[in-house]
């Protein structure tokens, strides 16, 4: 996979940025190793998903010229999707949730993609992506299941290992498992001293409760504030890898999303949305054990509804004056 | 002035961040080059003054540890200066308006300022600062007007040097004019193509107004969203960089602060508070003559008190609704 990776890291530049790492003051502790946040919020979409978009379509360009392409997201890869394609010259359509993010679907519009709605099930979202990949012979692009994705996935890693001279732990929000595969795959090659940690929710703890039993699961939908941490089963490439490579798998709680998303925004001057706020919001809450490591957290999107983030940060006010 | 910049910048470090640079797809435009972030609001503190602070009370530390520091501000600056000073072990009193932001009064607080709070002018501000520099002896440090300040601003001027490679058009936001003056002497001294445009609001024309009659006046304070540039009188020394550098003072309205803000936090993912979106609403708005260079606008703080941010951004839900 590492030599996947850096393939995808000569591939996808310039179309996304190396992206800032940034020293944390408002998140740093004292005594417990510096706190960093990868800004990929600040790419092209407001996402990291512009990474393994690129990167797939751009493996495949001919064909995605030639027959286009189709995917399926519950927003991030959707907009992201779009827009490389868009970049590219490349026809997409996107299928997404009738029940997603009306902010998300409305930006993957914006950014050229042809949004096909269906039912909210993951079973209807992807049994629409297949018949419309049979009938039209279109490019099927992985949000985050294929060599392609978890590779530009994984050019987080080498980022990081450019930008930091000493080990660290890196915390990753976790819903198919792509980003933090493929961040795991790539730090782990050059320096196995370096700790992984995954976040999901505690409403949706897929990845957690897989590792824990050592296959894979699939767990209700019960529904979090973190609309882009939604995927019920993990991947079989990316939980293959996170069984192996991965240090530890760690749930939040929905009023830790909050205030993760509320101190980016009062204190770090970041509009992080709460899936992206994962990792520093399971720093906040004292659950990553980073071994007096560095501490690396992914802010890995910021494409939250503004009238939510308004209220998440009114929320604040009233804590504040009572 | 640029020896004294190059000092400054062997001198804040590693006190203050060598901040990102980002590149700005939401406010490129086709043809007119490409538009750079300098993202001074996620420095310590959130605003860049923590550049000037530092510089100015680690030019003169023994003075200011054995006889404390005194300023005044509208803000920024304040909370500056009480995180400096309890960074460097020193005491410090801030004297700030009644009528000041009580975000960044509490802010300053937070960060462990003595803030003297006075009457609601500058005559008041400066006569409470000073009455206080005579009775206790304390190191007075000036938000703008000195060459500390200057060249503590100035170091933007030199990362910006070190992150581009061609000459560029700078963006700055102008209150009294410390920012603008420090980059123009670091950037012009080294590539005199470069262009710097300072940004005032139309509320407050101190500097465009100063510079187009060719010496410093004091306009009427009318009030404008961004409080963080309500300077009324430039700068002595800011002025005369100002006069001499700096190639245009173009102003901005408040619905265009608005916008600004807006677009940083839904496009760009960033909380910049409207003084801090000054240059970002220049461009916006048209009124920044680049002359096919790119274009750098300093994002220069992000203290925006949550409820008023919340408030901007609901404004434009009700603007796509509508």
């Amino acid at each position: 996979m590492v030599s996947l990776i850096q393939e995808a890291s000569g591939r996808i530049f310039p179309y996304v940025w190396h992206t800032p790492l940034v020293r944390s003051e408002p998140l740093s502790r004292p005594g417990r190793g510096k706190v960093w946040l990868k800004l990929e919020s600040l790419q092209p979409t407001g996402a990291f998903k512009v990474r393994p978009a690129f990167n797939a379509i751009l493996t495949h360009l001919e064909q995605a010229r030639r027959a286009g392409v189709v995917t399926s997201s519950s927003g991030n890869f959707a907009q992201a999707t779009a827009y490389a394609a868009r970049e590219l010259g490349v026809d997409a359509q996107i299928v997404m949730m009738r029940g997603a993010s009306p902010f998300k679907i409305e930006r993957t519009r914006q950014f050229g993609g042809d949004v096909v709605l269906c039912e909210d099930t993951f079973e209807s979202r992807w049994e629409t992506t297949f018949r419309i990949q049979r009938e039209s012979g279109r490019l099927l692009l992985h949000p985050y299941d294929s060599e392609e994705t978890i590779a530009g996935d994984g050019t987080i890693g080498i980022e990081l290992l450019e930008d930091l001279e000493s080990d660290f732990c890196v915390v990753v929000p976790v819903s198919g498992g792509g980003l933090v595969a493929g961040i795991a795959a790539a730090v782990k090659a050059f320096r196995p001293a370096c700790r992984v940690i995954g976040v999901q929710p505690e409403a949706n703890p897929s990845m957690a409760e897989s590792k824990r039993q050592g296959s894979r699961v699939t767990v209700p939908a019960l529904g979090s504030m973190a609309d882009a941490l939604s995927v019920l089963t993990p991947g079989e490439l990316t939980f293959e890898i996170v069984r192996e490579l991965v240090d530890d798998v760690v749930l939040v709680e929905e009023d830790e999303f909050a205030a993760a998303v509320r101190l980016l925004a009062e204190e770090q001057k970041l509009v992080a949305e709460p899936g992206g706020a994962a990792a520093v919001a399971a720093w906040m809450a004292g659950k990553v054990d980073n071994r007096g490591l560095d501490v690396v957290c992914i802010v890995s999107g910021g494409n939250i509804v503004p009238a939510k983030f308004a209220g998440l940060l009114q929320q604040a006010d009233m804590a504040i004056a009572g």
